[in-house]
This record gives C-alpha cells, sequence and structure tokens, in this order.
C-alpha cells in the first residue's frame, strides 16, 4: 500500500501555539496538531501525516523529510523571516520536482509562497470579527467534492483584495466578508512538476480549523496536490538534445 | 462496485467503417469497437463500456443512454450534418449537467463540439503522409500520466493553426508536423458541470488508435473526464436567491 | 479619421424603456441613448455612435450595420425569446470575424451571449436594494484604466455564483453584495477574432449607467474590444493547407 | 508630448558583443544596439529608448534609470550569474511596480525571469540550423498586429519543450523546428502591476533580429508591455483596512 498512500507533512512555525494562551485555547494540539488529525481522520489510510516546526533543527524540513513528503500544508505569521534560505530553496527545489504544496492563510507572505510566485503576495486585512462566506466558483474542480455551494464561517480576519498574486491556474473560491470585500479565497497553481493550493480561510485564534467544510477543503486539496502523473524526468536544468534524440524514447 | 464504475459510450457516426474498405482494413471492427476494446484492456472494471452509432434510433444517444453515461466519446467526420437538433441538443445539457466528452480527430467540427465552444473550430489540413509528434506540455495533468514525452506517429493528416477554439482550460499536448505545422492537439475546456478533452491525433485510415501511447491518453481522459465533484444541484437555470438563502443551506 | 475611430452600435431591447414609468425615469433616452451619450461624452472624437432596438426591421441590426460596427453593446431582459435566430447567427458570425461585443446585466442570458459561451449562463438573483461593491481584481487590464479599487452601487439586484460562464481569459471585476453574495462581474472572452466583455452592474430601474465609474468601464470596455490585431484572413472554414504553403506567404 | 512617450531600455550583458567576432559580424552595433534601432525605426516617437550594459556601473541599471523606464528588454545568455543581487532586486521590484519587461531568447534562464517566474524555466536545445517556424496561435492579441500567420526564421538555434514556466497569461506563439520539436515561443505574463512578454525567437550569431517580423513582435511588445491601466497604489505590502475604508475613496 506504500506507493499509493500521500505522505503529508503539516508544517507550522509553531510561534502563537507555544506563546499565546488564545491560541492555545482554540487549539490545543497546535494548528498543525489540528489539521494533521483532521486529515487522519478524514482521509485514513489514503495518507501517513507528519508535523514539523520552525524551532527544530532545520525547521524540521531535512532533506530525508521532503524526499519522503508528497505533500506539504505550510502555517507561517509572524516568523517569516526565520526561515533560512536553506529551507526556502529546499522547499522551491522540491515542489519544481513534483511535490504538492498547500499554503495556508497567513503563509500568503511565507518566503516558499513569494518565492515561486514571484509577487510580493500583498493583500488588505482586518481583525474585526467579519463574517467570511466561503463561495465555490468552481464546482467540478477535485478540491470541491463533497464542499456546500457557500461555506458560512461566523467569525474571521478579513483578507481582501487585492491580492497580489499571478493569475490563477484555477479559480475556486471567492469569499466575501460582512464588511463589503471580497477575496480570492482558494486558488491553484503550477510550478515544475508541483501543485500548489492557496487558502485563506483559517486563523490562529478563530476556531477555522474545526470546521467540518474547510476541513473537507484541506482533505481534498491533499488528495489532489498529490502528483499523479510525475514524469519520470527532471525540469532542473536546460539539456542539450541532439537531433532525433526522441526517436529512441 | 457500480457506484464508481465509469460509464462510457464511445459514439461513432460510423460511415467510413461500414462503406470504406480502406478504414475496414485497418479498424475492422470500427473505429468505436477499437476504441472501447482499449478502454477495456486498459481500465479494465474500472469501466463499463458500450458503443452507439448515426444509423440507430436517436443515433444510439437516447435520454436513457446519455443519462446513464458518465463519458461520452464522439467520433464523426462526412456525417456531422446528419446529427438532429434533438440529439446535439441533448448531448449539450447532458454536458453541462455534469456528462464528460471526449472529442476525437475530425470531431472538431461536429455539432455538439461546435455548439459547446461556440467558435467555427476550423483549423488547416493536410493528407499527405506528414510524421505527427505529440509533445507533452503539461507534464503533472492527469491525462499525462504514463505518457512520454512526445509521442511518435509516423504518418497521419496533418491538423494546424490556426485552430479557431475558445482558450483553452489547460493545454496538454502540442503537435507538430513534418511539413513544419503546430497544432494544439491536446485541449481541456470545463462547460457548465462538464469537462471536455479534444484530442486530434486519430483517423479513419491511418492505425492512430492502435497506437499504445495514444489509447493510454484515451484512458486517461476517460477517468479525467468522469466528475467527481459533481455537486447536488443544477445550473439549467437562474433561481431568485432571497436575502439568506444559504444561511439555511 | 475614419479609419481609426470606433464605430458603436448600442443595441437594446427597448421594451422596459417603452412600456414602464419606472424605466422611463431613471433612462428617459433609453438605456441605449443613455449609454451612447455617456461614451459620446467620455470618447469624443474616438467614437461614432448609433443606437438599435428590437422593434426595427431585422432588429435593427441588418448586414449592413453589424459590417459597421466595431464594437456592439447589448442590452436584453425580457425579450430574449423575441430575437430572430437569423439575428443570433448574424451576430455570432460577426463576432467570430472580430466584432468586439460588450454584454449588459441581464444579458447574460441573451441568445447572442449564451450561443458564444455555450453554457446556460444562469446564475442567482434577487432585487432588494443589496448595496454593490465592485471589486478591481486586474489593475493592469486596459479595462482597468482610471478605475478606483471599489466603485460603489448603494443600490442594486443581486447578481450570484454560481454564474455558469466557461472560464474567462481575464477576471476584471468581482462584486460582492450586501447580502453576503459574490459575483464574477466583469470578465472577457476571445471567441474567434471577437473579443467579448461581460459587465454585469447595470438594471433598468435602478440608475447604474449613470454613475461615472460604470460609464468609465464601459468606455474602457469599447477602446479594449475594438480588434486592433485583426489579421487580414477568415477562420469561418477549415482550409487544405498543400505542403509549404506558407513558404509563399 | 513626454507623458504618452514610452520610455524604453534595451539592456544587453554584452559579452558575445565584445569578444566574438561571429556576433560582431552579424550585430555590429550589438544586440541592444540593433533592437533599440529597429524600435526608434517602426515606432519614431512614440518611443524613447536607451541601452545598458553589463559591464557598467550597477550594470546600466541605477534607480533612477529604472525609475524612468516603462519597458526594459533584457538579453542575457553567458553572463546570468555576474548580475548582482541588487540588481535583481531592483528589477523584480519595478515590473511587480508596473514596469514592463521583454525577455529575449537565452535570457529565459536569466536572474530576473527565474525570479519572477518561480520556475527553473529550463528548455531542450541544439544549435543546429534549424529552421523555426513561429506560428501565431491568438491573432486577436495586440502583439501580433501586422504578424503573418507564420513568420520562417531559415536558420535557428533549437528550442524545444518541456520549458518550465508557470502557464502563461496568453500563449501567442508556437513554433515548431526541422527537427521535429515544439514551443511556446511568444508568452505573456503579469507579476504585480507589470506585464512580462517572453519570445524566443533570437540569438547572438543567426540574424534574427534583423528580421523584419521579428521586430514587428518587439515594437508590438513595448507597446503592449507599458502599463496604461497602472493603478495610482502600491502592491508591495499588506495594509491594514478599517471598516468601510472605501466609503472615503
Amino acid at each position: 500500500m506504500a506507493d499509493t498512500q500521500i505522505h503529508v507533512t503539516v508544517w507550522n512555525e509553531n510561534i502563537h501555539d507555544r506563546e499565546d494562551p488564545k491560541t492555545q485555547a482554540v487549539y490545543p494540539d497546535g494548528i498543525h496538531g489540528t489539521i494533521a488529525a483532521a486529515l487522519n481522520h478524514l482521509l485514513g489510510n489514503v495518507v501517513v501525516t507528519r508535523t514539523a516546526t520552525l524551532e527544530r533543527p532545520e525547521h524540521g524540513l531535512t532533506e530525508e523529510v521532503l524526499a519522503g513528503t508528497d505533500v506539504l500544508l505550510w502555517w507561517g505569521h509572524v516568523g517569516h523571516k526565520q526561515v533560512s534560505d536553506d529551507v526556502v530553496d529546499r522547499v522551491q527545489r522540491r515542489v519544481l520536482d513534483g511535490m504538492g504544496l498547500i499554503v495556508l492563510h497567513s503563509a500568503h507572505e511565507s518566503r516558499p509562497f513569494t518565492r515561486l510566485m514571484g509577487t510580493s503576495c500583498s493583500l488588505r486585512w482586518r481583525e474585526a470579527d467579519d463574517q467570511e462566506l466561503v463561495w465555490l466558483v468552481n464546482p467540478t474542480h477535485p478540491i470541491a467534492a463533497g464542499v456546500p455551494p457557500v461555506i458560512v464561517l461566523p467569525r474571521q480576519e478579513m483578507y481582501g483584495e487585492y491580492f497580489d498574486i499571478p493569475r490563477p491556474d484555477d479559480l475556486v473560491f471567492i469569499s466575501s466578508f460582512s464588511g463589503g470585500e471580497v477575496f480570492r479565497s482558494g486558488c491553484t497553481f503550477t510550478r515544475g512538476l508541483g501543485r500548489i493550493f492557496y487558502f485563506s480561510p483559517g486563523h490562529e485564534t478563530y476556531p477555522i480549523y474545526h470546521d467540518a467544510n474547510v476541513q473537507r477543503v484541506l482533505a481534498n486539496a491533499v488528495c489532489w496536490a498529490k502528483n499523479v502523473a510525475r514524469p519520470p524526468y527532471s525540469t532542473a536544468t536546460s539539456a542539450k538534445a541532439p537531433q532525433g534524440w526522441f526517436e529512441q524514447a
């Protein structure tokens, strides 16, 4: 079964989780622990999950860990600048080589995501207990399976446009907030052989990651981001191609 | 198992197959029979295949047949105009309601495809034994799983740009021909809740559908086109939405 | 100057405008008259505008009129079914041949638009004095020139997702409504050699077309939709291409 | 007139041009000089051109030069690694802030381009006097104005797929080579407020930049890449947005 399982690593900068009682009250196992448990609950044997955090050696993302990771989830907020160049380089290389990446909420400004996008990934924001409505605008996308037309999140941080990202491959969700803003809250990208999903619903003190529909989206995204079609070649460097090289292929 | 199987109907206008000895020499079971056998061979119990042809009542595509079809493959060439308005309407409605559609070679000008695209779907063509090279330009797409970087088809009809289609969702294959032309030969589209794949390699007298890589592409496309995320609602008509309708959702 | 001017035809089914005092109070010159005047005001000599309406012979859209139209704006609501097959065919052909088309508000279900999209173009709606906020999500698009980050429309009909359209080429605006819904309210498409812009803000009794920002968007759209790059060939039919045909090109 | 002119800087690493007699024979004024002259010839007063090269202080791309540049063309080949971090950062920031960027041939692996793409931008290549045919697949794009259906380049370096780039906004050209390869040779991207065009035809010893059609493409691209819709705000950083901030907008 090993071959068909999805090896998932949930990464968390783990700062609020260790320092902020409000986060601890909502996520006593840490945000990473909550998400890993949800994936295990929804996907069972389909996934093998582990977690990794900023304070570990190499942030818990050694070459070995990444080589054994099919899909990496990334939570970051106040510690983006503490992530080392080496780990950013390594994550980028693994995504280009076929690892899936799911970027969560405030990780819009994380170093791996901005590196892969090439833009600032800036946005407008407000913490004022807005209601967020997450509208499904791509109902045939695999990430949408079993998801209702709208996910209602009674209290949430507002993230609003303009969101400075490249054009997504697929726009899956658009959110509105009770203050009136809109946000492209579920976006897919491909970089090299890697599939990327940015999903903005989530927060360190609002209980968003306990919402059943949000968990369903993340579970679907994990399945989608595992690269089933990964070809048996690298795209890391340009290669000389003699006349007719493909005849022998 | 019924629920997870993919119910496939391979439709053929079946004119060359009945009238042209050259087609009969290459496809003794008809183009539809060859393709259905290939899908059965590659996908086994995953699919339940049947075939339908133009000369049957309602072209073999009754409401019942279409309602029981997850993915429809469509071959047409000289008989496009013989397809009735009723069947074109019915196929369009079923695609919008979630049926997958795989459009083969000269079906670029079939009535269901031009209806769903809104354009002429015209192209340049030449029958002169060109070599076609089918290049994979989207290696992470599910349709590309197990497909080499280039499929070599020694003799084939040339289809060249400009190909008058709307922008594809995903461009999966680009072909070159020994005469120098290029063609966007593998394109995906979404219309309503239906997934569409146009794949130009194929012909009524060249043995393209016996090529193992072409068969692999078609089998992958069948799996991809089955709509796993089909939502439990219709998009056929606009609906009045009272204030707060989604709160009860 | 004739060559560089943009010849614009503003088409209106002109039913509310003739029959409904509430529409007449807001648009005493008709919706078409209001829009034509706004384009003249904003674009001056750049445009030559005329109007056409449903009740005229051939709905005012003869071959001659369409041949002399660079960009057609289309307003329809309750009279979609009264538009003749001939005129729908003619408009589609002209768009494929390079005429721009701007589709206004309730024309989402007009026959030319659904014909060109291939989908139902259905949506959710509500007339309940929602506030609409029109957010710019593509600030480098020519249609966005001089448009603020958000256009505030104090009272408007709600149009909500899921909007059953093919994937737009460019998503320029996303609206939110005070009831919480979102809508892809400014979308571009290409069909054949024609450029299409769908813009949902607008209504027959709310004074949306008097809003300066809405008028600016329509003026920008007219300039964008005129096909500057129209090639000197038709894409209406497939053409045989002998070996090396392009060497003489 | 100053306001409407396009300020263009043609940048060249200027290594072959200074060291290789074969390049000097084809481009006696340097590649940058040839391109600047072509733009002046085709666009006249519409443009104000200057050139800059690697060996100058700050590679000739000071803050002042970039601040006064609407569109930057970039040629690089063997000197990519000599471009300093500071200049790469500065070019990226200016693109995100609205400067257009046209990336030429072997600059597919230049530092500004890979930085903005987030991928390796690797490809297959061969120097063997292939004939390149550059096919127009997006005939309504402004970059295509006045360009024939196919540009014939009798001898050229082969660049082939898989080209490791993110999905382009618009695919304008696809090339074939006499060896059989295909390449997405004209691609547009948006990053932040900046418009980017990658165009692969070009070489340091083949006289590609003397070809009239290639020059026409570059002139069109310069006009297209100047950001006419640049909004009066920055996207460099996320900003707090108090409730109702847009009401005062």
